[in-house]
Protein backbone atom coordinates (compact mmCIF):
# COMPACT_ATOMS: atom_id res chain seq x y z
CA UNK A 1 0.00 0.00 0.00
CA UNK A 2 1.54 3.39 -0.90
CA UNK A 3 0.68 5.65 1.49
CA UNK A 4 1.00 9.59 1.69
CA UNK A 5 1.21 11.04 4.85
CA UNK A 6 0.04 14.89 5.63
CA UNK A 7 -1.22 17.09 8.59
CA UNK A 8 -1.70 20.37 9.95
CA UNK A 9 0.49 21.07 13.08
CA UNK A 10 3.67 20.85 11.14
CA UNK A 11 6.34 18.29 9.76
CA UNK A 12 8.37 18.79 13.15
CA UNK A 13 5.13 17.49 15.19
CA UNK A 14 4.82 14.94 17.22
CA UNK A 15 1.46 13.15 15.82
CA UNK A 16 2.70 13.38 12.59
CA UNK A 17 6.26 10.85 14.17
CA UNK A 18 3.55 8.53 15.89
CA UNK A 19 1.58 7.93 12.69
CA UNK A 20 4.43 7.41 10.62
CA UNK A 21 6.01 4.59 12.87
CA UNK A 22 2.72 2.84 12.35
CA UNK A 23 2.09 3.02 9.24
CA UNK A 24 5.24 1.91 8.25
CA UNK A 25 4.50 -1.15 9.36
CA UNK A 26 1.77 -1.92 6.66
CA UNK A 27 2.95 0.30 3.66
CA UNK A 28 5.20 2.32 1.90
CA UNK A 29 5.19 5.59 3.27
CA UNK A 30 5.75 9.59 2.05
CA UNK A 31 5.50 12.02 3.96
CA UNK A 32 4.39 15.59 2.88
CA UNK A 33 3.79 18.36 5.61
CA UNK A 34 3.80 22.00 5.92
CA UNK A 35 6.91 23.26 6.88
CA UNK A 36 5.23 25.20 9.89
CA UNK A 37 2.24 24.84 11.87
CA UNK A 38 -0.87 25.23 10.23
CA UNK A 39 -4.20 24.87 12.76
CA UNK A 40 -7.54 25.98 11.38
CA UNK A 41 -6.10 26.58 8.38
CA UNK A 42 -9.02 25.56 6.54
CA UNK A 43 -9.09 24.36 3.33
CA UNK A 44 -6.97 27.44 2.07
CA UNK A 45 -4.48 27.02 -1.15
CA UNK A 46 -1.35 28.90 -1.75
CA UNK A 47 -2.22 30.64 -5.39
CA UNK A 48 -0.29 33.89 -4.88
CA UNK A 49 3.23 32.68 -3.48
CA UNK A 50 5.07 30.62 -4.74
CA UNK A 51 5.75 27.02 -3.00
CA UNK A 52 9.12 26.01 -1.98
CA UNK A 53 9.88 22.55 -1.13
CA UNK A 54 12.73 20.95 0.74
CA UNK A 55 13.69 17.56 2.41
CA UNK A 56 13.55 17.34 5.67
CA UNK A 57 15.67 14.83 7.78
CA UNK A 58 15.35 13.52 11.43
CA UNK A 59 18.77 12.48 12.81
CA UNK A 60 20.37 12.52 9.85
CA UNK A 61 17.92 10.03 7.72
CA UNK A 62 15.42 11.75 5.27
CA UNK A 63 11.89 11.78 7.10
CA UNK A 64 9.87 13.86 3.91
CA UNK A 65 9.12 16.97 2.13
CA UNK A 66 8.69 19.85 4.19
CA UNK A 67 6.06 22.57 1.88
CA UNK A 68 6.03 26.33 3.16
CA UNK A 69 2.06 26.12 2.76
CA UNK A 70 -1.09 24.71 4.06
CA UNK A 71 -2.08 21.08 4.53
CA UNK A 72 -4.15 20.78 1.06
CA UNK A 73 -1.14 22.29 -0.67
CA UNK A 74 0.53 19.24 0.70
CA UNK A 75 -1.33 16.98 -0.70
CA UNK A 76 -1.94 18.19 -4.19
CA UNK A 77 1.82 18.76 -4.18
CA UNK A 78 2.63 15.57 -3.11
CA UNK A 79 0.32 13.63 -5.72
CA UNK A 80 0.58 15.97 -8.64
CA UNK A 81 4.60 16.80 -8.24
CA UNK A 82 6.46 14.37 -5.66
CA UNK A 83 5.10 10.96 -5.68
CA UNK A 84 5.84 8.78 -9.06
CA UNK A 85 2.42 6.92 -8.92
CA UNK A 86 -0.85 7.73 -7.19
CA UNK A 87 -0.73 6.82 -3.77
CA UNK A 88 -3.44 4.26 -2.76
CA UNK A 89 -4.29 6.29 0.73
CA UNK A 90 -3.53 9.59 2.00
CA UNK A 91 -3.32 9.61 5.84
CA UNK A 92 -3.59 13.19 7.58
CA UNK A 93 -2.23 13.42 10.83
CA UNK A 94 -2.64 12.83 14.47
CA UNK A 95 -4.07 16.29 14.51
CA UNK A 96 -3.39 17.88 18.41
CA UNK A 97 -7.08 18.43 19.00
CA UNK A 98 -10.92 17.46 18.45
CA UNK A 99 -11.79 17.95 14.85
CA UNK A 100 -15.50 16.59 16.04
CA UNK A 101 -18.59 18.76 15.28
CA UNK A 102 -18.43 22.04 13.90
CA UNK A 103 -14.23 21.72 14.13
CA UNK A 104 -14.35 19.86 11.09
CA UNK A 105 -15.08 23.30 9.27
CA UNK A 106 -11.87 24.86 10.23
CA UNK A 107 -9.87 22.01 10.36
CA UNK A 108 -6.73 21.82 7.80
CA UNK A 109 -6.05 18.25 9.01
CA UNK A 110 -9.54 17.35 7.85
CA UNK A 111 -8.92 19.34 4.36
CA UNK A 112 -5.60 17.70 3.43
CA UNK A 113 -7.56 14.44 3.14
CA UNK A 114 -10.45 16.01 1.64
CA UNK A 115 -8.25 17.90 -1.08
CA UNK A 116 -7.00 13.62 -1.38
CA UNK A 117 -10.84 13.25 -1.83
CA UNK A 118 -11.44 16.02 -4.66
CA UNK A 119 -8.21 14.09 -6.44
CA UNK A 120 -10.02 10.58 -6.26
CA UNK A 121 -7.23 9.03 -3.94
CA UNK A 122 -9.08 7.76 -0.42
CA UNK A 123 -8.37 9.48 2.50
CA UNK A 124 -8.02 9.91 6.39
CA UNK A 125 -7.67 12.23 8.51
CA UNK A 126 -7.16 11.40 12.36
CA UNK A 127 -7.45 14.07 15.46
CA UNK A 128 -7.07 13.27 19.07
CA UNK A 129 -9.09 15.51 21.39
CA UNK A 130 -6.67 17.40 23.49
CA UNK A 131 -4.63 20.65 21.93
CA UNK A 132 -1.44 19.08 24.13
CA UNK A 133 -2.36 15.19 24.00
CA UNK A 134 -0.68 12.67 25.77
CA UNK A 135 -1.50 9.63 23.82
CA UNK A 136 -1.23 8.61 20.45
CA UNK A 137 -0.89 5.23 20.36
CA UNK A 138 -4.85 4.31 19.53
CA UNK A 139 -5.22 6.53 17.19
CA UNK A 140 -1.99 5.66 15.34
CA UNK A 141 -2.83 1.84 15.31
CA UNK A 142 -6.58 2.40 14.60
CA UNK A 143 -4.86 4.83 11.53
CA UNK A 144 -3.13 1.53 10.49
CA UNK A 145 -6.19 -0.68 11.04
CA UNK A 146 -8.70 1.84 8.77
CA UNK A 147 -6.24 2.28 6.26
CA UNK A 148 -6.50 -1.62 5.51
CA UNK A 149 -10.02 -1.56 5.99
CA UNK A 150 -10.79 1.20 3.30
CA UNK A 151 -8.23 -0.40 1.13
CA UNK A 152 -10.45 -3.76 1.38
CA UNK A 153 -13.82 -2.29 1.46
CA UNK A 154 -13.63 0.84 -1.01
CA UNK A 155 -14.78 4.61 -0.24
CA UNK A 156 -17.30 6.25 -2.33
CA UNK A 157 -14.99 8.14 -4.26
CA UNK A 158 -15.03 12.23 -3.01
CA UNK A 159 -15.81 10.58 0.64
CA UNK A 160 -13.20 10.71 3.13
CA UNK A 161 -13.19 9.41 6.84
CA UNK A 162 -13.05 11.68 9.56
CA UNK A 163 -11.49 10.19 12.48
CA UNK A 164 -11.64 11.41 15.85
CA UNK A 165 -9.81 9.77 19.25
CA UNK A 166 -10.13 10.90 22.97
CA UNK A 167 -6.86 11.73 24.36
CA UNK A 168 -6.94 8.73 26.76
CA UNK A 169 -4.45 5.60 27.14
CA UNK A 170 -4.97 2.94 24.90
CA UNK A 171 -7.01 0.11 27.42
CA UNK A 172 -9.12 3.25 28.71
CA UNK A 173 -10.56 4.02 24.44
CA UNK A 174 -14.37 2.19 24.67
CA UNK A 175 -14.09 1.17 21.10
CA UNK A 176 -14.57 2.67 17.60
CA UNK A 177 -18.19 4.22 16.71
CA UNK A 178 -19.59 5.11 13.04
CA UNK A 179 -21.02 8.50 13.36
CA UNK A 180 -22.40 11.58 11.81
CA UNK A 181 -21.13 15.26 12.44
CA UNK A 182 -22.29 16.83 15.33
CA UNK A 183 -23.95 20.25 15.60
CA UNK A 184 -21.74 21.61 19.00
CA UNK A 185 -20.32 24.43 18.06
CA UNK A 186 -17.98 27.02 19.60
CA UNK A 187 -19.16 30.04 22.43
CA UNK A 188 -16.33 32.03 21.73
CA UNK A 189 -15.29 35.27 21.67
CA UNK A 190 -12.47 37.85 21.41
CA UNK A 191 -10.47 38.42 24.53
CA UNK A 192 -9.72 42.60 24.16
CA UNK A 193 -5.72 43.27 25.25
CA UNK A 194 -3.36 46.07 25.24
CA UNK A 195 -0.12 45.23 23.89
CA UNK A 196 3.14 46.69 25.57
CA UNK A 197 2.73 50.10 23.42
CA UNK A 198 -1.18 50.92 24.43
CA UNK A 199 -2.67 49.65 21.49
CA UNK A 200 -6.15 46.91 21.87
CA UNK A 201 -5.64 43.74 20.05
CA UNK A 202 -7.86 40.68 20.30
CA UNK A 203 -7.06 37.18 20.96
CA UNK A 204 -9.87 34.55 20.14
CA UNK A 205 -10.42 32.05 23.35
CA UNK A 206 -13.57 29.94 24.21
CA UNK A 207 -15.61 27.06 24.80
CA UNK A 208 -17.03 24.10 22.72
CA UNK A 209 -20.89 24.36 23.73
CA UNK A 210 -22.13 20.53 23.70
CA UNK A 211 -25.51 20.74 21.62
CA UNK A 212 -25.70 17.25 20.17
CA UNK A 213 -27.43 14.58 22.40
CA UNK A 214 -27.89 11.13 19.92
CA UNK A 215 -25.59 8.40 20.35
CA UNK A 216 -24.55 8.36 17.22
CA UNK A 217 -22.99 11.94 16.54
CA UNK A 218 -19.04 12.60 16.93
CA UNK A 219 -19.06 14.78 20.00
CA UNK A 220 -21.27 12.47 22.13
CA UNK A 221 -19.43 9.31 20.96
CA UNK A 222 -16.27 11.10 22.26
CA UNK A 223 -17.47 12.26 25.16
CA UNK A 224 -18.09 8.96 26.53
CA UNK A 225 -14.94 7.60 25.49
CA UNK A 226 -14.99 5.97 21.90
CA UNK A 227 -13.44 6.84 19.19
CA UNK A 228 -15.71 8.44 16.20
CA UNK A 229 -15.31 7.51 12.32
CA UNK A 230 -17.51 9.99 10.29
CA UNK A 231 -17.61 9.66 6.57
CA UNK A 232 -17.54 12.99 4.71
CA UNK A 233 -17.74 14.35 1.83
CA UNK A 234 -17.66 17.89 -0.26
CA UNK A 235 -20.85 18.41 -1.78
CA UNK A 236 -22.09 21.38 0.03
CA UNK A 237 -25.25 21.34 -1.66
CA UNK A 238 -28.61 21.68 0.84
CA UNK A 239 -31.11 19.39 -0.89
CA UNK A 240 -33.85 19.97 1.86
CA UNK A 241 -33.60 23.74 1.14
CA UNK A 242 -32.61 23.16 -2.39
CA UNK A 243 -36.71 21.80 -2.60
CA UNK A 244 -38.40 24.70 -0.44
CA UNK A 245 -36.26 26.64 -2.52
CA UNK A 246 -38.43 25.70 -5.39
CA UNK A 247 -41.33 27.55 -3.94
CA UNK A 248 -39.28 30.99 -4.29
CA UNK A 249 -39.84 31.18 -7.66
CA UNK A 250 -36.08 32.19 -8.37
CA UNK A 251 -36.93 31.59 -12.34
CA UNK A 252 -39.09 34.50 -12.54
CA UNK A 253 -37.15 36.86 -10.48
CA UNK A 254 -36.81 40.35 -11.54
CA UNK A 255 -33.84 42.53 -9.75
CA UNK A 256 -35.75 45.50 -9.53
CA UNK A 257 -38.43 44.92 -7.42
CA UNK B 1 -32.44 45.51 7.79
CA UNK B 2 -29.42 45.43 9.21
CA UNK B 3 -26.25 44.21 6.82
CA UNK B 4 -22.55 42.80 7.94
CA UNK B 5 -20.62 43.10 4.83
CA UNK B 6 -17.53 41.00 4.42
CA UNK B 7 -15.45 39.71 1.39
CA UNK B 8 -11.94 37.92 0.67
CA UNK B 9 -10.55 40.32 -2.02
CA UNK B 10 -10.19 42.73 0.96
CA UNK B 11 -11.43 45.75 1.82
CA UNK B 12 -9.85 48.29 -1.07
CA UNK B 13 -11.16 45.37 -3.63
CA UNK B 14 -13.47 46.93 -6.37
CA UNK B 15 -16.76 44.25 -5.46
CA UNK B 16 -17.27 45.00 -1.92
CA UNK B 17 -17.59 48.85 -3.45
CA UNK B 18 -20.16 47.78 -5.16
CA UNK B 19 -22.00 46.19 -3.33
CA UNK B 20 -21.75 48.53 -0.42
CA UNK B 21 -23.36 51.45 -2.64
CA UNK B 22 -26.38 48.83 -3.71
CA UNK B 23 -26.73 47.70 0.20
CA UNK B 24 -27.20 50.88 1.34
CA UNK B 25 -30.12 51.44 -0.85
CA UNK B 26 -32.25 48.47 1.21
CA UNK B 27 -30.55 48.64 5.13
CA UNK B 28 -28.23 49.78 7.49
CA UNK B 29 -24.68 48.57 6.11
CA UNK B 30 -21.42 47.73 8.53
CA UNK B 31 -18.35 46.50 6.49
CA UNK B 32 -15.75 44.26 8.55
CA UNK B 33 -13.50 43.18 5.53
CA UNK B 34 -9.93 41.97 5.85
CA UNK B 35 -7.05 44.22 5.26
CA UNK B 36 -5.20 42.11 2.66
CA UNK B 37 -6.67 39.79 0.04
CA UNK B 38 -7.47 36.41 1.27
CA UNK B 39 -8.31 34.59 -1.58
CA UNK B 40 -8.55 30.90 -1.40
CA UNK B 41 -8.31 31.22 2.31
CA UNK B 42 -10.86 28.42 2.86
CA UNK B 43 -12.74 28.36 6.02
CA UNK B 44 -9.50 29.44 8.31
CA UNK B 45 -9.33 31.37 11.15
CA UNK B 46 -6.90 32.85 13.57
CA UNK B 47 -6.09 31.37 16.50
CA UNK B 48 -2.16 32.14 16.78
CA UNK B 49 -1.56 35.75 16.28
CA UNK B 50 -3.67 38.33 17.89
CA UNK B 51 -6.00 40.15 15.84
CA UNK B 52 -6.02 43.76 15.21
CA UNK B 53 -8.81 46.05 14.24
CA UNK B 54 -8.86 49.48 11.97
CA UNK B 55 -10.77 52.12 10.42
CA UNK B 56 -10.40 51.92 7.16
CA UNK B 57 -11.43 55.46 5.65
CA UNK B 58 -12.35 56.04 1.75
CA UNK B 59 -12.11 60.23 0.64
CA UNK B 60 -12.15 61.02 4.53
CA UNK B 61 -15.41 58.76 4.99
CA UNK B 62 -15.81 55.87 7.50
CA UNK B 63 -16.28 52.67 5.17
CA UNK B 64 -15.73 49.61 7.74
CA UNK B 65 -13.36 48.15 9.93
CA UNK B 66 -10.63 46.30 8.62
CA UNK B 67 -9.17 43.42 10.34
CA UNK B 68 -5.55 41.93 9.98
CA UNK B 69 -6.93 38.18 9.46
CA UNK B 70 -9.45 36.15 7.16
CA UNK B 71 -12.70 36.68 5.87
CA UNK B 72 -14.21 33.93 8.94
CA UNK B 73 -12.36 36.03 11.46
CA UNK B 74 -14.23 39.33 10.61
CA UNK B 75 -17.34 37.80 10.67
CA UNK B 76 -16.91 36.29 13.68
CA UNK B 77 -15.59 40.15 14.89
CA UNK B 78 -17.98 41.93 13.21
CA UNK B 79 -21.13 39.87 15.06
CA UNK B 80 -18.99 38.96 18.53
CA UNK B 81 -17.18 42.44 18.78
CA UNK B 82 -17.74 44.97 16.47
CA UNK B 83 -21.78 45.19 15.77
CA UNK B 84 -24.43 46.18 18.55
CA UNK B 85 -26.75 44.40 17.64
CA UNK B 86 -26.95 40.93 15.58
CA UNK B 87 -27.05 41.57 11.43
CA UNK B 88 -29.75 40.50 10.09
CA UNK B 89 -28.05 39.47 7.61
CA UNK B 90 -24.38 38.87 6.10
CA UNK B 91 -23.17 38.91 2.80
CA UNK B 92 -20.23 38.07 1.63
CA UNK B 93 -18.63 39.42 -1.66
CA UNK B 94 -18.65 41.04 -4.57
CA UNK B 95 -15.97 38.37 -5.23
CA UNK B 96 -13.54 37.99 -8.37
CA UNK B 97 -13.69 34.82 -9.91
CA UNK B 98 -16.22 32.08 -9.57
CA UNK B 99 -17.26 30.64 -6.42
CA UNK B 100 -19.07 27.63 -7.75
CA UNK B 101 -18.28 23.63 -8.09
CA UNK B 102 -15.34 22.60 -6.32
CA UNK B 103 -14.28 26.31 -6.22
CA UNK B 104 -16.71 26.29 -2.91
CA UNK B 105 -14.16 24.38 -0.86
CA UNK B 106 -11.66 26.73 -1.14
CA UNK B 107 -13.57 30.14 -1.48
CA UNK B 108 -12.81 32.68 1.63
CA UNK B 109 -16.21 34.29 0.18
CA UNK B 110 -18.44 31.32 1.26
CA UNK B 111 -16.62 31.15 3.85
CA UNK B 112 -17.53 34.16 5.39
CA UNK B 113 -21.02 33.66 4.76
CA UNK B 114 -20.50 30.15 6.21
CA UNK B 115 -19.07 31.56 9.52
CA UNK B 116 -22.72 33.23 9.72
CA UNK B 117 -24.55 30.89 9.02
CA UNK B 118 -22.85 28.71 11.50
CA UNK B 119 -23.42 31.87 13.76
CA UNK B 120 -27.33 31.72 13.26
CA UNK B 121 -27.38 34.57 10.80
CA UNK B 122 -28.70 34.48 7.01
CA UNK B 123 -25.86 34.76 4.96
CA UNK B 124 -25.19 34.79 1.20
CA UNK B 125 -21.98 34.37 -0.49
CA UNK B 126 -21.69 36.52 -4.22
CA UNK B 127 -19.10 36.30 -6.98
CA UNK B 128 -18.41 36.95 -10.59
CA UNK B 129 -17.23 34.64 -12.85
CA UNK B 130 -13.80 36.42 -13.92
CA UNK B 131 -10.66 36.53 -11.82
CA UNK B 132 -10.51 40.28 -13.26
CA UNK B 133 -14.44 40.78 -13.24
CA UNK B 134 -15.79 43.98 -15.76
CA UNK B 135 -19.40 43.70 -14.42
CA UNK B 136 -20.47 44.02 -10.88
CA UNK B 137 -23.92 45.80 -11.59
CA UNK B 138 -26.09 42.51 -12.04
CA UNK B 139 -24.32 40.46 -8.80
CA UNK B 140 -24.84 44.35 -6.65
CA UNK B 141 -28.14 44.23 -7.93
CA UNK B 142 -29.26 40.28 -7.28
CA UNK B 143 -27.54 40.62 -3.88
CA UNK B 144 -29.67 43.56 -2.96
CA UNK B 145 -33.03 41.41 -4.34
CA UNK B 146 -31.67 38.24 -2.57
CA UNK B 147 -31.45 39.94 0.98
CA UNK B 148 -35.04 40.81 0.85
CA UNK B 149 -36.15 37.59 -0.38
CA UNK B 150 -34.18 36.09 2.15
CA UNK B 151 -35.37 38.40 4.75
CA UNK B 152 -39.06 37.40 3.52
CA UNK B 153 -38.79 33.70 3.16
CA UNK B 154 -36.26 32.74 5.86
CA UNK B 155 -33.41 30.15 5.52
CA UNK B 156 -33.14 27.37 6.84
CA UNK B 157 -30.89 27.64 10.28
CA UNK B 158 -27.16 26.62 9.23
CA UNK B 159 -27.65 27.34 5.18
CA UNK B 160 -26.22 30.04 3.03
CA UNK B 161 -26.84 31.09 -0.29
CA UNK B 162 -23.80 30.70 -2.92
CA UNK B 163 -24.51 33.13 -5.53
CA UNK B 164 -22.42 32.86 -9.08
CA UNK B 165 -23.10 35.28 -11.55
CA UNK B 166 -21.50 35.47 -15.17
CA UNK B 167 -19.37 38.40 -16.03
CA UNK B 168 -21.13 39.88 -18.44
CA UNK B 169 -23.01 43.15 -18.87
CA UNK B 170 -26.48 43.24 -16.49
CA UNK B 171 -28.50 43.10 -20.10
CA UNK B 172 -26.68 39.75 -21.25
CA UNK B 173 -27.34 37.83 -17.97
CA UNK B 174 -30.31 35.61 -19.45
CA UNK B 175 -31.57 35.29 -15.57
CA UNK B 176 -31.25 33.71 -12.28
CA UNK B 177 -31.27 29.96 -11.42
CA UNK B 178 -31.72 27.65 -8.30
CA UNK B 179 -29.06 25.25 -8.75
CA UNK B 180 -26.91 22.64 -7.07
CA UNK B 181 -23.01 22.57 -6.61
CA UNK B 182 -21.89 21.28 -9.38
CA UNK B 183 -18.95 18.48 -9.41
CA UNK B 184 -16.56 20.29 -12.23
CA UNK B 185 -13.41 20.31 -10.91
CA UNK B 186 -9.43 21.82 -11.68
CA UNK B 187 -6.93 19.90 -14.02
CA UNK B 188 -4.20 21.63 -11.79
CA UNK B 189 -0.66 21.48 -11.43
CA UNK B 190 2.40 22.82 -10.32
CA UNK B 191 4.37 24.99 -12.66
CA UNK B 192 8.26 24.47 -11.58
CA UNK B 193 10.37 28.33 -11.77
CA UNK B 194 13.68 28.51 -10.82
CA UNK B 195 14.31 31.96 -8.85
CA UNK B 196 16.62 34.19 -9.52
CA UNK B 197 19.52 32.75 -7.49
CA UNK B 198 18.74 29.34 -8.67
CA UNK B 199 16.58 27.87 -6.32
CA UNK B 200 13.35 25.78 -7.33
CA UNK B 201 9.77 27.46 -6.62
CA UNK B 202 6.14 25.96 -7.77
CA UNK B 203 3.33 28.05 -8.69
CA UNK B 204 -0.08 26.25 -8.89
CA UNK B 205 -1.64 26.58 -12.34
CA UNK B 206 -4.73 25.03 -14.59
CA UNK B 207 -7.86 25.06 -16.09
CA UNK B 208 -11.40 24.11 -14.35
CA UNK B 209 -12.35 20.57 -16.39
CA UNK B 210 -16.45 20.82 -17.30
CA UNK B 211 -17.35 17.48 -14.87
CA UNK B 212 -21.48 18.20 -15.25
CA UNK B 213 -24.23 18.04 -17.58
CA UNK B 214 -27.44 19.16 -15.68
CA UNK B 215 -28.63 22.03 -16.36
CA UNK B 216 -29.43 22.54 -12.31
CA UNK B 217 -25.58 22.59 -11.83
CA UNK B 218 -24.09 25.67 -10.91
CA UNK B 219 -21.27 24.89 -13.13
CA UNK B 220 -23.75 24.64 -16.33
CA UNK B 221 -25.99 27.39 -15.25
CA UNK B 222 -23.12 29.88 -15.30
CA UNK B 223 -21.66 28.30 -18.69
CA UNK B 224 -25.69 29.07 -20.20
CA UNK B 225 -24.79 32.90 -19.15
CA UNK B 226 -27.16 32.44 -16.03
CA UNK B 227 -26.34 33.41 -12.27
CA UNK B 228 -26.93 30.81 -10.13
CA UNK B 229 -28.42 29.88 -6.62
CA UNK B 230 -27.24 27.47 -4.53
CA UNK B 231 -28.17 26.35 -1.26
CA UNK B 232 -25.49 24.74 0.85
CA UNK B 233 -25.24 24.31 4.53
CA UNK B 234 -22.32 22.88 6.78
CA UNK B 235 -23.42 19.33 7.75
CA UNK B 236 -20.74 17.48 5.68
CA UNK B 237 -21.65 13.98 6.52
CA UNK B 238 -21.91 11.70 3.92
CA UNK B 239 -25.41 9.80 4.65
CA UNK B 240 -25.01 7.52 1.55
CA UNK B 241 -21.44 6.60 2.84
CA UNK B 242 -22.78 6.40 6.45
CA UNK B 243 -25.39 3.76 5.71
CA UNK B 244 -23.10 1.66 3.59
CA UNK B 245 -20.72 1.43 5.97
CA UNK B 246 -22.77 -0.15 9.17
CA UNK B 247 -21.52 -3.39 7.13
CA UNK B 248 -18.11 -2.66 7.62
CA UNK B 249 -18.90 -3.47 11.45
CA UNK B 250 -16.90 -0.59 12.62
CA UNK B 251 -18.18 -1.57 16.40
CA UNK B 252 -16.75 -4.60 16.48
CA UNK B 253 -13.25 -3.46 14.95
CA UNK B 254 -10.18 -4.66 17.44
CA UNK B 255 -7.17 -2.53 16.35
CA UNK B 256 -4.60 -5.66 16.19
CA UNK B 257 -5.40 -7.86 13.27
Amino acid sequence: MRILVSNDDGINAKGILHLVKELKKIGEVTVVAPLTEQSAAGHSITMKVPLRVTEHYIDNEFFGYAVNGTPADCVKMGIKNLLKEKPDIVISGINNGSNAAINVIYSGTVSAAREAAIMDVPAIAISVTDHHPKHFEYAAKLSARLAKLVYANKLKTGTLLNVNVPDLPENEVKGVMLTKQGRSKWDDYYEERVDPYGSKYYWLTGQLLIQDQDDDKDQIALNNNYASITPIHFDLTDYEMFEKMKSWDIDTLKLNV
